[in-house]
């Protein structure tokens, strides 16, 4: 069993030492006089948990920058018409290129929507993070799509347990306008009776709740309580647009909130996440990207500035998200969604860790280090990166990134150039 | 005469080598076949203007993340209380530290609002970037002050003359809640007199305008114009909370607007800069990062992506600010406010730029490399700056940076532990 010993590492403002054995953290005390197989000086670095990136469509990388400043129509039909051409060698490099992304901006687990789970799940093995890979349903309401992808869910279902340990297979219901509410009902009671977590979109828009309202005279949070799919294993992305009854009822369920700000912003969807109200409601919050085709990269610290300020901006309350909570949206907070014993750096967690380097001129002064880490500096600050007791990255280099990067740059164009 | 000779860089899209003799760009060509006392190889590198930041208060890096998650008054009492012991070394040396960010994220030029503009004068020679450092009118309404000022004012501003061709004079007004309208006259008098840019806060919270209402009837932006303060020379920081009569105000004088929206965010001072309005009323606008002190970081390019994708946020509309606009509102928009001939990359303007590694996942693929340096990258990936024909920074390093930071940390602690 591997062990590592990080030497003088910064931890909640106090010099520790961390002594990781196999998979997990086995000791962080003052001094730990033992011999490890690798030991860390951590001089200057700060230890914090990976970041959770709660939802992405990882392999859409390839499409990064794809469509700017063109209406949200005209950005979804320039994805799909692109899309259409998707095959498990791209899937497989895209998924590559956004694990390479989130091993440099301090990620050690995300949660995936994305077609082709398995070559996600394959990408995911080789670079060594965690990833819960979902199943997508998306039949647009068209029963063979419906059957057929069924068989596919529970195909990939019976052969995920084959999947590396630190892979983890899932259900997505794309959204209620993509989805027959057949559909959703038995993608929850498979997942319900397979301890699957369900990722789905909901009231991303404006748009779509008024839609709903016309359709169901319900808001889409009702609507899918009233299929009876909301409960503790649901895992809501955006949940920008909800009312109190809809927060209300997230809070009964114990369904997670995954606030996306920058795609909800860059995609003009809106600002007014209900942070404060779903706080007070006892709504376990959490964070992502979203997929870099619309957020245009998958970088989780600078996700938590965005988020921070525009919660202080729109609601004009300076003392809302603090920063203590700040890193628990986007660490333990996704731990405790996904089931995973990690986002913490505690004795006994799984050792996902990063190392922030602190020598440099945005921890000057270094009065208030996670201010600094998520206000002042860029994530060129994450130096070391751990995932699963593995050394991913170290002194900001990935072993084998040039060679990735030149695959996935050939595959983008590739993928491009098929329309 | 030093030269530089730019191999094959990335230019709008197009390999070109750039010439810059002294300190300006001579020549800009496919290929330019001359010796240079220094060439260097710019494969993989795109070249863009340096950066302006258009409001800042340098020196008050010091104090980044003294204050955070408090209510804004807690925050202003905490900034107070300690600015009372600033002395000359600590405007020094908040200066060097501040520039030294500016220069590590791309800006080459800023526009200052702090006192003992001749320290800042003097970090702004020896870092080598540029600065429009001005005297800041603070009276408190007090005619002992105004006079004290006034005459301090005349006096930097007669040596202000021998100040490096780097750094300009300008005046400071610093609010017309802090500064009798006797001396905003005077001071804009002076600067009229003498060609100097006028600095000023303007309608940054909802607070003031309302406060400038019962006050005097009239928005802040109306007030100013009734002074006969507004006119071209004018740059008039945050104008956050503008009504359209002040936008036409704006229009009809000639006032530059500079956006600061990580600090307005942060601050919760709103989020509802009228872009739109002010660019159909033909207003410049230009963006800051306001003093690390609020905004935590002097990143220019950080805030140009808060910018863009709270402008799409908030309005609902994604082509609002289109990257192209985005780029001048950084560059060229503060340079034609500042009359100083930088902020594009044209033979003949001066040789302010960067060049900015690409090859990185950040820009992979590279369809559009201004979505992927502004949205993607983080600013690591600003590479080498140079101004005035000289090189600040290469290869992400500027010479002599540990000492200086060491230096800051000190000084920055020896300010804190003053009070």
């Amino acid at each position: 069993m591997g062990t590592i010993l990080l030497k003088h590492a910064i931890l909640k403002g106090k010099q520790k030492d961390i002594l990781i054995k196999g998979n997990r953290i086995a000791v962080i005390a003052d001094s730990i006089p033992v011999r490890a197989a690798r030991e860390i000086d951590c001089t200057g670095k700060s230890v914090t948990p990976g970041f959770i990136n709660m939802h992405t469509h990882s392999a859409m990388s390839l499409l990064r920058g794809i469509s700017e400043d063109v209406p949200l129509t005209e950005w979804l039909n320039n994805i799909w018409s692109i899309e259409k051409h998707l095959q498990k060698e791209y899937v497989y490099w895209g998924a590559k290129l956004a694990i390479l992304e989130m091993i440099k901006t301090g990620t050690t687990c995300f949660l995936d929507m994305y077609w082709m789970s398995p070559q996600v799940a394959q990408a995911v093995e080789e670079m060594g993070i965690r990833g819960v890979l979902t199943y997508v349903f998306l039949d647009n309401y068209d029963t063979e799509k419906s059957e057929k992808q069924k068989s596919e869910c529970i195909r990939i279902h019976g052969y995920s347990k084959e999947w590396h340990k630190r892979c983890k297979f899932g259900v997505s219901i794309h959204a209620d306008y993509t989805v027959s509410p057949h559909t959703m009902v038995w993608a929850s009671g498979f997942a319900k009776e397979n301890g699957l977590i369900i990722n789905t979109h909901i009231s991303e828009t404006e748009k779509e709740v008024l839609s709903d309202k016309e359709k169901y005279g319900k808001t889409p949070v009702a609507f899918y309580d009233s299929l009876g799919i909301l409960d503790s294993n649901v895992i809501a992305a955006h949940a920008l647009w909800l009312e109190d009854e809809d927060i209300e009822i997230f809070a009964k369920r114990g369904v997670t909130a995954v606030h996306n700000v920058n795609s909800n912003l860059k995609l003009g969807s809106g600002y007014r996440f209900r942070y404060g109200d779903l706080k007070a409601a006892g709504v376990n919050v959490c964070l992502g990207t979203d997929g870099a085709a619309s957020s245009n990269n998958l970088d989780m610290r600078e996700s938590m500035k965005t988020m921070s300020l525009l919660q202080k901006g729109w609601t004009g309350d300076t003392t809302i998200l603090p920063l203590n909570e700040l890193m628990d949206v986007a660490t333990i907070n996704g731990a405790r969604a996904l089931g995973i014993d990690t986002g913490r750096i505690e004795e006994g967690a799984l050792a996902d860790l990063v190392l922030v380097e602190t020598r440099s001129e945005a921890f000057i002064p270094n009065i208030n280090f996670e201010s600094n880490f998520i206000y002042s500096a860029n994530s060129s600050c994450i130096d070391t990166v751990i995932c699963d007791g593995n050394i991913l990255m170290e002194g900001g280099k990935v072993a084998g990134e040039e060679q990735l990067l030149e695959k996935a740059d050939e595959m983008a164009w590739k993928l491009i150039n098929a329309t």
